[in-house]
């Protein structure tokens, strides 16, 4: 991330005008939206309006910014610019990763009980066996057969922000890992250089615009293009057939809109030097009040999802939380309610949840 | 689309501020783009900037604009909304559609020799075999065996701008037609309802903003969810096998951007009830026009591309036209050149481009 000097917390919290209204802790669905995203995808939205989406400069500033984003989130986690593809999400990431691993109905892959649907549905459709075990180490390693070709899991689980051990899991397996960083980068350091598939979803903890992510690929002559865009080839023949372009960005699933490659590139600006510190902080402190009163299931030192069983109706409890302008999320089909806490969150926040909780 | 009342021509064509500065002959790549369509995403994004990406409102909205924009799809190609999966491109399209067929190296696909790596790039990866011939019907239909699993290529050839013979291909061939439509929608009349699977881009001709297209489906419960997004599912078990959403909506690959799927709609309204007359008239004008002194490929009476042969090298003509304010590209590896001509061409827009490349 670049380091922005000298911000302090007040400054850094003020370029996001969600919060004069809310309690927003939410990141881990959409992250806040700083004013200088807005503006330099607005910047960009007018100049393709006054000098329309083509000519030589066009596609040389498109693919200077698609490099810019490629390099920044390489720097993000550790890995380097040829190792990331630019997705639309997550999901999307998992669906070229799986589609290009060539499964079949002989092929196991292990993965959670406490993974999303962005996850599991790639899975399904891959055509694999599907084993689901409980998110733990030894449950994990316990799950792996002769046919098993990948562990596919979260790095922070969505459900209650639980960090999974991914490099001692890679090691001891042998196997290669698909990792959802959906809840994870941007959240807490991560680090790709220990793992074989990252996925990435710049509107989450990056506080990106939508519909932007990146697949990070340790090795990726050695996946398929099963997916192919126009970026995939450096050359073709009659039938399609094609060179793919060195390094990860053979696997570039979109055009993606140049306005939301400098939104991507303004909201990394964004972030101040001491996030991780700051982000882990609160969420201790969140955690801590939430558990005086509630039964929270999230451990310390995880991520930055707060979750604990709600009393009552999950449902009606965040409903009425945002009518108090408290911003929060249930997990379906768990009973539990999440609260996102980021380097953005104040100490306000956390009593304004309380305060509506106690209500 | 919506019928704009009393809309003239010089209202019409007010609408686009890229034509006080250029003759923009190029909505084959990407269309011009009106000053409603960036107001109404600049409206959704200082939305969702000031309220933040959550809370139920949200979603519920876009819910609604993402059905608002598969209604106006279907209605535009004559299909219907249940038949329409929301995509990012052509391409995003293609490889849905290929990947959920299962096609395998037994099988056989006819397509064309004057294709875009749109659709030849996830032909190549669907793993069949991929049988190119002249873009004629008889021989497309001579090139069908017991083999041929599916017809695959464009309604309107991106080269010239040739209009194939879909209906009677499907008709007398008796096999499925996935169809390329990123020329074609917006451009002419299209007819889904004569095609089993036929791709929208949003950006080319109907003016919308960048990264949002459809991928519509005659049929949608015959086709496997190969990359399913969360929209794919109703419901799900834990190894992520899932009750489809109904109809064509259990394809839509990505969260897209509310504010894309705002401009799309604000775009779609800004077209004039004349445009398609108007269109071919401007196509046609601009055909002879060149012919009278270049070797133009493109016949009278197909769709709103006109091509050329290059006198020279076709790279640095487009870039020396480009440095007159004329906006057109070439075909590479075809010594073409090509001009796009839409409902917004004006007399004058022609003139300076026979001025351009007469000077």
């Amino acid at each position: 991330m670049v380091i922005v000097p000298a911000m302090d917390f007040a400054q850094a919290r003020a370029q996001f005008p969600v919060f004069d209204r809310f309690a927003y802790l939410n990141a881990g669905t959409f992250g806040p939206v700083a004013r200088a995203t807005v503006e330099a995808m607005e910047e960009r939205q007018r100049r393709d309006l006054e000098l329309g989406r083509s000519g030589p400069d066009f596609f040389l500033e498109v693919m200077h910014l698609r490099d810019r984003v490629r390099e920044r989130i390489a720097a993000l986690v550790g890995a380097e610019p040829a190792q990331v593809a630019l997705t639309c999400s997550t999901t999307d990431g998992c669906n070229i990763a799986l589609g290009g691993l060539d499964l079949s109905s002989e092929d196991e892959v292990v993965t959670t009980t406490a993974e999303h649907f962005g996850l599991l549905g790639p899975l399904h459709a891959s055509g694999a066996r599907i084993v689901v075990v409980d998110p733990e180490l030894d449950a994990i390693l316990a799950a792996v057969t002769p046919r098993t070709r990948l562990l596919a899991l979260s790095q922070v689980l969505w459900t209650d922000g639980r960090v999974l051990p991914l490099a001692e899991l890679r090691e001891r397996s042998g196997l290669p890992v698909l990792v959802d960083g959906a809840q994870a980068v941007g959240a807490i350091p991560v680090n790709a250089a220990e793992l074989d598939f990252l996925t990435v979803s710049a509107q989450k903890w990056l506080c990106g615009p939508d519909t932007v992510g990146a697949l990070v690929v340790r090795d990726p002559e050695r996946l398929r293009v099963a997916q192919p865009s126009y970026f995939a080839q450096k050359s073709f023949q009659p039938d399609g057939e094609f060179e793919p372009r060195p390094g990860a960005a053979r696997f570039d699933s979109q055009w993606i809109s140049p306005a939301a490659l400098a939104g991507l590139l303004a909201a990394l600006d964004s972030v101040p030097e001491w996030s991780y510190e700051r982000a882990a902080e609160m969420t201790e402190r969140c955690r801590s009040a939430l558990a005086e009163r509630f039964d929270v299931v999230s451990a310390p030192g995880q991520g930055t999802l707060v979750s604990w069983r709600a009393e009552g109706d999950p449902t009606r409890t965040v409903r009425r939380l945002f009518e108090r302008a408290v911003v929060v999320r249930d997990i379906p089909g768990r009973n539990l309610i999440r609260a996102s806490c980021g380097w953005w969150t104040s100490e306000d926040d956390i009593e304004r949840l309380l305060g509506a909780l106690a209500g």
